[in-house]
């Protein structure tokens, strides 16, 4: 008992970090739950995301490691603790997004031990950076579900945002880099709410 | 266009089981989350889960196919769509957990694909029997996790209850048939609950 504190052991390291993510429960998204009683937060979209990850993964594009894609959508927005949920539509908050995430991540893996910060931290990145099939897809699907719970609550985030078609079609193409099936299906979805008044059209040209 | 009507197609099936899983968003639990405005769902436990999996993973007691876990944990609540929750120290509600559980797997396995609806089954099962080290290493983080909520809320959810600490220690001693280390820390920490008043001592004999 006498000297330097001990840094923290490993097993308290980790378990300071899982009990910090459970704020992942309290950050909201724009998103509703489909019941529509309330946004939807980090966590239960984080739990979701793997569960489109399980069920669709055999309409990939390309190949992918199952287990590495599962990783990356239940890290994902672990950063979102301290940076806060960035609307896909907002391109002032999108600005400063990278810079606010990049130190919410320092702080937050940082509370690992030093091996499996890195190695989580490094998935996250991989997840940012779209350059591998198993990004792509986590990308596609990290789209397509929210997309489904606003076609299912009638658009409702949309019209709450003034987003349309035009908008809708161009930040959601992303679907289509990771999974060609996910993306034809995406967007016959999309033309039946532009037809049943879901989502509204572009704002005509003149 | 002629003929019977064309049973849904697989992507179809797919999603509509996937659209279903929100509803697990809408499960309660009778743990808090840890800034003790609202009770826990389903949806953001099953997440919480699959990190406790991916950081903890080497303190199990037997080799784990770490893939396989996630896999577990993230369906292991599902059937409380249906089933509901049933608080683990309700030995009434307890009697009929199985086969109102068998119920909802049947209806909610049944949306999906067959091959994929018994593949995500069979790992439900797994996780219910116990057998596999897999299983018995989810069966502990499934304990663990509430029990750091629960120490991380004052033991609201024991208080609230009437839970003592010798139920407290009943219960949670599966997480030693899955960690050792893991059953050690939280002996250590519920050692410390009684101490402190957290979590009421057992009721004395006389």
């Amino acid at each position: 008992m006498t000297g330097a504190p001990q840094p923290a052991d490993r097993l308290s390291r980790q378990l300071d970090f899982l009990l910090e993510l459970d704020k992942a429960k309290t950050v909201l998204r724009r998103s509703y739950i489909t019941d529509g009683s309330r946004n939807e937060n980090d966590a239960e979209h984080m739990w979701h995301l793997a569960l489109f990850v399980l069920v669709l993964a055999e309409h990939a594009d390309e190949p992918v490691d199952i287990g590495r894609v599962l990783k990356m959508v239940l890290v994902h927005d672990i950063v979102e603790i301290d940076a806060g949920d960035t609307y896909i539509y907002d391109e002032v908050g999108k600005a400063t997004q990278a810079g606010r995430e990049a130190t919410a991540a320092d702080r937050l893996y940082g509370l690992l031990p030093p091996d499996q910060g890195a190695e989580l931290r490094a998935i996250w990145e991989e997840f940012e950076a779209r350059v591998t099939p198993e990004s792509r897809f986590a990308a596609a699907v990290d789209r397509l579900q929210p997309l489904l719970a606003n076609l299912a609550t009638d658009g409702r985030t949309w019209r709450e945002h003034g987003t349309t078609a035009d908008q809708v079609r161009a930040i959601n193409s992303k679907i289509g880099m990771g999974s060609s099936t996910l993306w034809e299906r995406a967007g016959r979805l999309l033309d039946e709410a532009v037809a049943d008044g879901r989502l509204a059209p572009p704002p005509q040209e003149g």
